[in-house]
């Protein structure tokens, strides 16, 4: 007899014999006077296991009155059960209470809203549903490391807190030392930054694409995977607060390199996923999303397109669509228009190429036509954009220019121009936010619930 | 002919043969009149390949005196050399400058000291010391997140911005977006945290050690591995305000699994990186630190020892040493003691256990004997504590009490007492500092010099 987990008995469903002993916790009971049954989780596997326990046994009344969530140790006999809904049972030779629960808790058997479910981010992980969506998010994770790894990419840890702007990326948070009821003032009577704890003003990062820039150049493939951060009073189901991004960078490559490398890692993590979420993914299509699996089968399949920025705006503006947003050049695209192109249009993952440059970062390469950059950005359905790269302007003079055209400091764009100065090198890269990803291949629709515990405007909570 | 890395031909030197094609950086050139080699570097690998060139190319002249880091192409034989210093050459037939670079370019072909290089931060991955150390950092975790996974654990993304305080951890910073110039006041006139950007006061996290045992009641085993933050003003070579912890957390699990689990990923890690990175590590055990390989080897062969506190007490108490800080029952131990306890006595890690309740977190778990808690901290050569681990407290009411004796709020810790109340379970867990480890298995003595864009106290550059 020896102890062992859920997951193992699904695993070996072939070698099922003898005595088990399990321990977890209590997701549902119904009992009646001479037989009741236990579904037992215990956090290995989604999948419970069904524990049949009779009156025959000394403390049969107590056990039926568990209250939910209850920890229970159970001793009994494998039984393979082929015809019934659960491959096994376990027929209980002894249970006995290990922990306690309460019968208030929160999580009854019935269907909680999602916005319930929220306000108890420390209990929802206990349900099927977010078990399902993050441990889809640990593989997801995992599959992005070991896909990068395997192409010989270099993870690089770009800090957090940063005395850089945010390059237009959108508006930061401020962090300090300093107390705000008795701030150091300056001969001015402004706040002395000088006397806070970096001795300068400091924000959350945005973006770890320009410090992981100077480890492409030394590194040829890099990329960072790390928490970014929005200060943008923004209430959709699609932005958060605090996210994490994967940014990988590439010397060398160009914005062909960007999009054969980013096909390629979406569509190696989703292969992960069918190896080692299946009864994840099962779960999600049923409950959640009825065309998940269909559509991250067609990811898989599919060529994605590739279209000029310039042919979308043709597409959009023939479209028999009444956009609320109406489409002309130069115009950034909005999500009505991304889903109508990847979802009407094309019925797949496509890549949008060489926008405007006046709407896109200073840092990506101008075209010869001088009116585009070699930008690519991919967008899925349901969600829109899932990853924006371009190639970046590896010319001094060009990038000079772009960083006085876009109004910011040369001064402290000093270090990053210096990596042109020093080893002037063809160079392409790309942003994935984890959490889109993450929401694409689970279905889910908002953002807050596919993260941990969500940072939104007025949520901290936990 | 094919655009090759210089790692392919290293990786394939069995099939060394007929003509290449590759790209990268000059890092060095010494040349004659008719004879030149450039050692080129293309970021694949940390070994350079030797580029021949001679005075027959109609460019000789001018390659001669390319500037270090300039970006070339080359095209050229490929020609073993078994009895060199370096396997094989290169019979350049044609070189092309690519790309630019400069004759101050900062890293000359000298000894740079480490804090020089700290200032070029952004250029320092350019050196053979740094490339190794960050090549190693990223196969270090990336050889954390495999094993782990590879033992059933989910990884989990705790929140980086957080409403709770330290625990006693440290000191924390302060998030915000109020325009600290223009504070909005409340009645008493203090700062009015409603109006912040989570309508209270937010910091950034010192551990995701609480938010993540959440969801070991629903996964069993996880783990997150983020950034943590102190805002302590503490300038030894051993603390960053800006530090990753892995934090591995497990349900039905005691101080015994901690030790195992801490033991084996230890071990894990270093046997990854014994498979994966021999170039990087011969390289620092030849010019960093001559008894790295040596010490980590003896860390992957030795069962690691098992020390009560109170043992190790009375073995610094009999100690023919004076110790900076006297050791006596009840006082926290100081690294001189931790390094002399694994470095002298021990000559290899140890697991001191079960240490005075009062020095530890609230949230241990009491000892029977009333004065200590069921903790383990794992003390290495060279750097003393590396990882921390304890079973935790998972008694309701002895949870509550030590919240209360702690002096914390227990309406703040609500939540975290909820998890005990639906579904108390035996659990355990520990942390590794991740910059300690990459310390460890580099060798490098100044944790600025293990992290990209080191943060402490004066410097967010970059």
């Amino acid at each position: 007899m020896t102890q062992q987990t859920v997951k193992d008995l699904y695993t070996h469903l072939d070698q099922l014999t003898g005595t088990v002993e399990l321990t977890g916790w209590v997701r549902t009971i119904r009992s009646s006077k001479r037989v009741g049954f236990i579904e037992l989780n215990d956090g290995s596997s989604l999948a419970n296991a069904q524990i049949v326990m009779t009156s025959e046994m000394a403390n049969y009344e107590e056990l039926t009155k568990l209250p939910l969530s209850a920890t229970i140790q159970v001793v009994g006999e494998l039984v393979a059960t082929p015809k019934a809904q659960q491959p096994f049972e376990i027929q209980a030779t002894a249970i006995t209470q290990v922990g306690g629960s309460d019968n208030d808790y929160p999580l009854q058997k019935k269907k909680h809203s999602y916005e319930y479910l929220r306000t108890i981010a420390h209990l929802r992980p206990r349900t099927n549903t977010f078990y399902a969506v993050f441990k889809i998010r640990s593989l997801a994770a995992f599959a992005v490391h070991q896909y990068l790894q395997d192409h010989d990419f270099t993870y690089v840890n770009t800090p957090i807190i940063t005395s850089s702007d945010s390059e237009g990326a959108g508006e930061m948070f401020q962090v300090t030392t300093l107390d705000m009821n008795h701030l150091p003032l300056d001969d001015q009577g402004q706040v002395d930054e000088s006397q806070d704890f970096f001795k300068e003003k400091t924000n959350l990062t945005v973006s770890g694409q320009l410090p992981v820039e100077a480890f492409a150049l030394a590194f040829r493939n890099v990329y960072t995977f790390g928490p970014t951060f929005r200060a943008e009073n923004s209430h959709t189901s699609r932005h958060a607060s605090e996210f994490w991004m994967i940014e990988p960078e590439m010397a060398f490559a160009d914005l062909t390199d960007v999009m054969a490398m980013a096909e390629g890692l979406l569509k190696g993590v989703i292969a992960y996923l069918f190896d080692h979420a299946q009864p994840e993914l099962a779960f999600l299509n049923e409950h959640v999303d009825p065309e998940l699996i269909d559509r991250l089968q067609l990811t898989l399949d599919e060529d994605f397109a590739r279209v000029p920025y310039t042919k979308a705006v043709e597409l959009l503006q023939a479209a028999p669509v009444d956009f609320k947003v109406p489409v002309e050049w130069g115009t950034d695209l909005q999500a009505e228009h991304e889903r109508y192109l990847t979802e009407e249009v094309y019925h797949q993952p496509i890549f949008l190429t060489d926008y405007p440059k006046e709407i896109k970062a200073f840092y990506m390469r101008n075209n010869d036509d001088g009116k585009t950059v070699a930008a690519a950005d991919l967008l899925v359905p349901q969600i829109g954009e899932l990853i924006g790269g371009s190639q970046r302007e590896e010319r001094f003079e060009q990038l000079q220019q772009k960083i006085k055209d876009f109004g910011l400091s040369e001064e402290e764009y000093q270090w990053y121009l210096e990596l042109r100065k020093y080893g002037e090198t063809k160079e392409a890269g790309f942003g994935i936010g984890f959490e889109r990803l993450v929401m694409y291949v689970t279905g889910m629709s908002n953002i807050r619930d596919v993260i941990p515990y969500p940072r939104t405007p007025g949520n901290a909570e936990f």
